[in-house]
């Protein structure tokens, strides 16, 4: 997430009250997850494990809970408490405003554009032209929508990432501020869930259809021209490049990336990289001709007991 | 798709510019899919392998993109785009009108019947007597619903099939103009979608009962009395003959048939025919007796194994 | 179910019309199913099996279709159809109350609490401070939701338990007149759906985190502190101890324990219980290091069948 201008290192520490480390008025333009920071971002390191990782990634602010040798050209933000301070700093920048309507005055609809009734469009939202939107939708604030998108009943476009630290007293929340984006020319069925972007966006490619019940979760970036269908279950920071197929309640796993016009058949589970061009099956999935030989090997089996008892 | 008169054979033709074989008052009554077609309907085929299925089915009018020798007592619509002209057609007859308010004014509500808040009811919806429908439900367009069928909360019925073809700059979608019917005693749990049939309906048997968040895809017919748990998801045009028990999670592939009282446990992929009365398990899906037995042996493998090597 | 005030056993007796055996002042406190009863409610019973069950369970009151022995301390209610008469009485005490607008002013909201448009607070609810309920959420009535707890769009609690007698002319509905309940802190996402309890209460534990598209049928507990990702469904009746972790797509069958702190990996299903502190894998759900060994020897039966042939 990008600030709306540059601020300075001074700046930012008081937000949370951190003491830092570098010039105070060193430029700091946005904040970000690890996975998706760019110089001028902050990002928040808690654990020594990953502080070698996030001292040397594009960040240039490290908020971090030990005040380590600052590297050079970059500055430290030092918290006793990371994780909390980051989402001081988000909640300062991107804080939650409540609706005063179901159609945000601040929301931009394109031409020829149809909004059904009840449908609940938040702050700051855009829609391109020549679009459908169905009765019972809900896009939340900082949505953007392309042209020609059509959007079926009882979708929800930029809920929050499930995304929780495990604390003392239970769960803590990192507050997202990343957005859904909707490319030109998809179609979403109804009943179906798009988180935003922890920090960064998630993205659904051109051309892409799905269909009913569809799960995308935070930060996921699905390709151009896939096909989607019921009831499949994407987590979060995975990437579908173009043309991929997907058939009914396939669930696929967190931070990986199936290639470009992979087939992956109904109820498979997806656990891994997938390569472009095949075709896969089962839960965890593998290519569906090595599958098909296993279930057929699993079917011989009373009559190879049989063979062996002999 | 039946429309509401009549009409001539050089009238459909004035609709999508097609030159037509035939004479110029040849009755055409509706369009539909080949799987659905009677007397008087139109169908597309726009690729050679399918000719014959398409002049030797029952409908009278083939949209077709070869000038082909013309059955006997039928008529050809000749056009380069059977696709795109199949489409131009069904806008024609069935265009989509956005609501101007929540309930349409040519929506028809049958006495005792409770409509709750936020319900949003389509142009040229019927319902029934003595139903139940619960805040949030979205119903488009030219819906039936019965007597006594009650349905919860953010469910979705009528949204359009998930039928696309893929052409050379992303998918095409064959425009939806059929319908969904629900029959008397019907209930609907929360979060469900049910599709409207592409040119067909989609029946939801009378008496059945559906969990929540089941879909049920275009043109798919449910019998009488069926019991369909959470989760459950029904690709296209399949059908389901009455009395049929799917547990929670079930998937069933598109075009088959799953006969009367059979029973499919949960998370099973069912994906051909299944026969009457017998109890299946498994992705895919097979008696359940054989199911087990297989898991039985697959549990058995290490003793296998070891005694394999002695 | 409690009623707001103790009643005679000859008050209730008039509700359906029952006959009954024993005082006609004799106290009677409220109405619940076999698994939630407690002295003073009504149970009921219509199958000769279940007889001694009920006649012995901590209810005193039982309404049952054969004039058996009473049991010392307790009264009977008479009925050809129990079933129908539960319905009755639960009706008398519990009848549905259509809504006159979006949000009851019979409803309890605390301060603090953020409520966004379109969202159904039903009869008698409750939702405490601190809270955020986004855009087109259904809120059945009597639904009590705790302090700190963000729900999100689409969501729906406090649906019908999806409880079905089959008898002659199809299924009768056995009316439900429990409750849903949101403990504090708790995170529901979008899409998801908690039915209420049959006579007792469905419960979502302080801290616990729902991701999007949960599935939670009546009558079942989950504990505090458990982590439920998306598109999971779980059956009736069932509990979670706390600090469960069940990944996607996991389906739980009804009626079973899943013990503290054990972790589900995606796409299980579980068919038993399962003890605390361990971490399960597939359909049906066995330890996970068992079941990867499983797989293995499946990955290897080609070579083995190879082995055997020489």
């Amino acid at each position: 997430m990008k600030f709306f201008r540059t601020h300075t290192l001074q700046e930012i520490a008081e937000i949370a009250g951190n003491e830092f480390v570098g010039e105070k008025d060193f430029p700091v333009t946005g904040i970000n997850e690890i996975h998706v920071v760019e110089p001028g971002d902050i990002v928040f390191v808690d654990h020594p494990k990953y502080y070698d990782k996030a001292l040397n990634s594009a960040a240039t602010v490290i908020l971090i809970n030990r005040k380590v040798e600052c590297p050079e050209g970059k500055a430290l933000l030092l918290s006793e408490d990371p994780f909390s301070d980051f989402n001081k700093i988000t909640q300062h920048f991107r804080p939650f405003k409540p609706a005063s309507k179901s159609i945000s005055d601040s929301s931009v609809i394109g031409p020829n554009t149809i909004i059904q009734p009840q449908v609940f469009i938040g702050n700051n939202v855009t829609i391109g032209k020549d679009c459908l939107i169905h009765p019972n939708v809900s896009i939340y604030d900082n949505t953007v929508i392309g042209d020609g998108v059509v959007i079926h009943s009882g979708t929800v476009l930029g809920g929050d990432a499930f995304y929780f630290q495990k604390r003392a007293h239970g769960f803590d929340k990192l507050k997202s501020c990343g957005r859904v984006i909707i490319e030109d020319n998809v179609e979403i069925g109804a009943a179906c869930t798009i988180d935003k972007g922890v920090t960064g966006d998630t993205i659904i490619g051109e051309g892409t259809k799905l269909d009913n019940q569809v799960q995308i979760a935070h930060d996921t970036i699905i390709g151009k021209r896939c096909l989607i269908a019921s009831q499949v279950g994407i987590a979060g920071c995975t990437r579908l490049e173009d043309e991929v197929t997907l058939w009914g309640q396939v669930g696929v796993i967190s931070d990986i990336t199936i290639g470009k016009g992979a087939v992956v058949y109904a109820q498979s589970g997806v656990s891994k990289d997938l390569e472009a061009g095949k075709t896969y099956f089962g839960s965890p999935a593998g290519e569906a001709r090595e599958k098909y030989r296993e279930l057929g090997m699993i079917k011989n089996l009373p009559s190879l007991y049989e063979k062996i008892k002999k």
